[in-house]
């Protein structure tokens, strides 16, 4: 089943950018093409890149320190990022995607392929998103750690919406996840308060809040490493996708 | 005025990423301290982002052509878009902007400051997000053509979410700018349908819903070239900033 996958896939961050709040269709094409196996993309497990490096500020670092103290009970788990690399496999995984969710626009043809880059890693160190999350499955509740770096900037100083937007996705997308599998994002509805200042780090908290069927509502917020400062709220639902379909 | 500021700021990006559903503090203490003259940022005004390129599609192109035909006529515009780049205007801003909407937060110094690339301007041509905009003020409508580059991958194949959601926000805050001068988002709701083919163009097509007083209302979809696929809808809330406050 394809929520079998789900896990060394969010691993890989190949999901993080599923969309698609329409219910896939009833005859789809795709699945029954592709093997579970082809969609287990093969990841360079030399570089996980939600380590600390020189380039997080120390606000980061401690936060970092504590919340891997707070990962030694088993309470919280951090969560490697490994960035995927084998093409052939990726291919399959858009084929498979296109047959639920089909368009009228051209697929990435391989040639493209070979240049495509996930977003949030495609930034020099210190320059784009740096980030790490952790995990604890009891509360269903993901914790995102971000630094957004100068290549980010919106305003003169501070955080594009859209970058913001972009970690708040893929953080309440990783607590959907971890907690059923396999997913896609229906709606993300942002309330911003304040803006970030550029190079500061955020704490992205977000929760399972209830499950209705196959649907995931997960809220979060954005705040200073203070806590004191609100930067944002959010919801979100989710899509389970239907394991009877993935089989 | 702040308002009477607004036109030539967005040309220059520098407003895209102004945040904050918050209402500016009564007594704010940014204000009065910084002119008006120096919330002119100086722009590079040889580089105009939203010409051709050779790294645009031949979908691309063929949009551009056509919008530039509307063009003649004098009922829609196209909205360019430059780079700033005076640091010691920049910095003036950002104690500005800090004035209306503090936080705990560090603001970037000017060491950072000078690294600091606006988000969607980051990227090499044809690798990130290759749009121009396009204004009609009778319909209060502006269309963005927007090609996602393959370094804005999020699912293999498909663009991150994150990165449809900052054209998103981009297209409707200049739809708010154009309409009411400076504003700030307070909130933005996006359903999102399917997810779009990386190297594929779309059409974001928003519109300002209605006015109540202060608040702006601007609704947006986003569709394929020919029109029949629906990728995502959003709605978003601007609230428009008091003039007299500003002066």
């Amino acid at each position: 089943m394809l929520r079998s996958c789900a896990a060394r896939l969010h691993a890989l961050g190949a999901l993080r950018g599923l969309r698609g709040g329409a219910r896939p269709p009833a005859r789809s094409p795709g699945p029954a093409r592709v093997s579970r196996r082809s969609l287990f993309l093969e990841a360079d497990f030399h570089k996980d890149s939600s380590l600390p490096k020189p380039s997080w500020s120390k606000d980061m670092r401690l936060l970092f320190d504590q919340f891997m103290k707070k990962c030694e009970d088993g309470s919280w788990t951090r969560l490697p990022f490994y960035n995927y690399k084998s093409i052939q496999n990726v291919h399959d995984s858009i084929v498979f995607i296109h047959g639920r969710l089909p368009t009228t626009a051209k697929l990435v043809d391989k040639e493209q392929l070979s240049q495509a880059q996930i977003f949030t890693e495609t930034f020099k160190d210190g320059l784009g998103f740096e980030y790490v999350m952790f995990y604890n499955d009891v509360e269903k509740r993901t914790v995102c750690l971000f630094q957004g770096g100068p290549h980010l900037q919106g305003m003169p100083g501070f955080l594009h919406g859209g970058a913001v937007a972009t970690m708040i996705d893929a953080t309440v997308g990783m607590s959907a996840m971890k907690a059923e599998g396999l997913v896609m994002t229906a709606n993300l509805n942002i309330n911003f308060k304040r803006p970030v200042p550029l190079c500061s780090v955020v704490v992205i908290n977000s929760q399972l809040d209830k499950t209705e069927g196959r649907k995931l509502f997960i809220s979060c917020d954005v705040r200073s490493v203070d806590e004191t400062t609100l930067y944002s709220e959010a919801t979100s639902l989710f899509i389970k996708l239907d394991p009877k379909k993935n089989s």
